[in-house]
């Protein structure tokens, strides 16, 4: 089974090694680190740097294709190769799958129109720019398609995804490996949880970091 | 607010990146990683290739040190220069915290002894050996030590501690940035809810995965 996690410069880190993590403690997983260009990127806003270990020539039938989102994103969605790439991968895999921001790419990539799909919900009219109607869910399957809300939530659909790939208990068992009993101390994690002063806040926080991260990309 | 993200090579990345990723959204963080040596490493079992930016000479004052785990831990209990680090570091942070198996880093470091702390489920007895008391709870703070659970526990505890750092509406909004609203499609996340069977077979990939791992190192 292999995985290709695509990688940008300027990714929300955790939206890839969060169902990555998911995945590799599922038997027979293979990852795939791969990009535009071999060599190092940098996480957003985290400031982790990562390396690109394919190319996208390099990586042409993977079982699974996961895009994740970050400000990066906003740097891809008119660069035809990329959205070649992810069309010529996309009618080979078995699933396809985004988190966060991720959903923006294969929407540009033309593959949600029409389609029933999520993504950072501060992002929400940027995918129905695509044709795509956007859903406050967790995670949306829609065929071979999944798209997972921001950031966090694509670890709610790794986990769908190896219920699907490997049956019910080899996922249970990647969610003990990775102890995930989730527990937060608030309940602030949706917007329809979060209240008016909170979203307020979050949304000039994002605003902040997109500003801080693109300005000069 | 300096924040010294301690990596190495066959860390558990998600250990790392789920708390990074949710103070990096607290306005004011500095995040700064830093590991034995300036360079790559791997991350297992994911395999993604990670750089080490600041070498441990170079970090000595952060306001917050985050340990995390993995299978490198392992290699690092008798290394004097890791624990004489994480030591001098401890006596002036205002928060030392671990995920996962970093814990056994802080007990091995003589800062556990007489405490209750937790780990990952599966290192209950080692994280016992350096004179602590294991519990199965998600985020253990004593004084201004916090240990967390295994790899995802990390995200709760990072949550809690942005909350004592910057107040809680800061908190609930970095919450909403990662769009942390947990729904995981199975209950199995920790040892008590997962049932025999899971707990056997997750043992098992776990084991697996430390054999491979640090098969050679």
């Amino acid at each position: 089974m292999k995985i290709a996690a695509l990688i940008f410069d300027k990714i929300t880190v955790l939206d890839i090694v969060g169902p990555v993590e998911v995945l590799s403690w599922v038997p027979g997983a293979e990852i795939v680190w791969v990009g535009k260009a071999k060599g190092p990127i940098r996480a957003a806003p985290t400031g982790l740097a990562l390396t690109v270990e394919r190319t996208l020539d390099e990586v042409s039938d993977p079982d699974i294709l996961i895009v994740p989102g970050g400000p990066g994103v906003r740097l891809l969605l008119e660069d035809e190769a990329v959205l070649d790439w992810v069309r010529n991968v996309h009618a080979r895999t078995q699933w396809t799958a985004s988190v966060c921001t991720g959903s923006l790419l294969l929407g540009a990539a033309g593959l949600l129109r029409g389609l029933d799909a999520t993504t950072h919900w501060n992002s929400a009219a940027a995918l129905e720019s695509f044709g795509a109607k956007y859903r406050e869910q967790r995670v949306i399957p829609r065929g071979k398609i999944v798209t997972s809300a921001g950031v966090s939530a694509g670890i709610d659909m790794a986990l769908w995804l190896a219920g699907k790939i490997a049956g019910d208990d080899a996922a249970k068992a990647a969610q003990l490996c990775i102890e995930y009993d989730p527990q937060p101390p608030y309940d602030a994690g949706a917007p329809s949880k979060a209240g008016a002063a909170v979203i307020e806040r979050a949304r000039a926080t994002v605003k902040d970091i997109l500003a801080r991260t693109l300005a000069g990309a």
